[in-house]
């Protein structure tokens, strides 16, 4: 599988990435162990402070990793990681070591204890920055708090959760830049 | 412009179309005026009862308008509105009739006072669930109380916001149904 080679990238701008809405991958370490889940419900809340939110559910090994480590990192993976982002969805961190089932290569990371996922075409690292509707909606807020993204290409072939075992698949490009105010961009 | 016919669909459900991460227009209705916004940070949190999160900028007009009506629609419009929903984006509800100005038909509210928009694929009526975080990030939880979805096409072609004045627009589908656990669907 790939390796995406990865260069810094400014955390104000990750929205560029999870805004049309991807399935990413979130890989998290606690207690010596580290894991990786499939996420489709976030959103971006801020571009500066970097803020993420996302529903990570309870029933989810991650949970408690995310929860008592305070971090993970959000990867976001291309259709050729397809069969890994649905196998990953559907077994157990509790079970199974994910990054060797699914030949993913952890990367050490340098904010954050949780290692990235080398075959994933963005990584960002991030920290709870409030925990306040955990209990009510296993809702976390995550800071974005280092970003990194391949070089190439310049847009990454996505897949996005439909729900009942579907997936769309990110299509064309189109620009409005001149219709749109500059503030608005 | 076409307008979809719509038939009732399960509240539970709406996921199928919000997860992929659609551009979506927030219709609402407060002190006789309607008004619509383009919005991109949304996220699903929950089936039953059927949550939404979002932000909405204090910024819009509409802001004022939801938080005091306590209701919205959630429509989403495709392909073919790409430009009203660059236009819509880039003009404010305090100067300007969004339905009058980009030949949209508000539909009335059964649920809600707020009209849909005939012309979007789908149309979600919400009410105000939480408002715990509207201070601190601008972030609505909206409970769906109906929703109505056009018979077809099965997959309507979204746009999804990549900032910057460019879009992303839905491509083909894959289902992997077979490899999921029947309770991870």
């Amino acid at each position: 599988m790939r390796i995406f080679r990865k260069q810094a990238f400014p955390v104000d701008n990750v929205r560029r990435f999870l805004e049309p809405g991807p399935i990413v991958l979130v890989s998290s370490r606690w207690n010596g162990a580290s894991n990786i889940m499939t996420m489709g419900w976030h959103t971006v809340m801020e571009c500066s402070p970097s803020l993420i939110g996302c529903c990570i559910s309870s029933a989810n090994h991650s949970f408690d990793m995310i929860r008592r480590s305070k971090e993970c990192v959000i990867n976001i993976p291309t259709f050729e990681l397809r069969d890994a982002i649905v196998g990953i969805g559907n077994c157990s961190g509790q079970a199974v070591d994910k990054f060797r089932k699914f030949q993913l290569t952890p990367v050490a990371g340098v904010a954050v204890k949780a290692p990235s996922i080398a075959e994933c075409y963005a990584s960002f690292e991030c920290r709870i920055a409030d925990a306040s509707l955990v209990r009510k909606y296993d809702f976390f807020v995550l800071e974005v708090v280092r970003a990194r993204v391949a070089a190439s290409p310049k847009y990454p072939r996505t897949v996005h959760y439909r729900g009942d075992g579907r997936f769309m698949v990110s299509g064309s490009e189109i620009s409005r830049r001149r219709k749109f105010r500059p503030e608005n961009l």
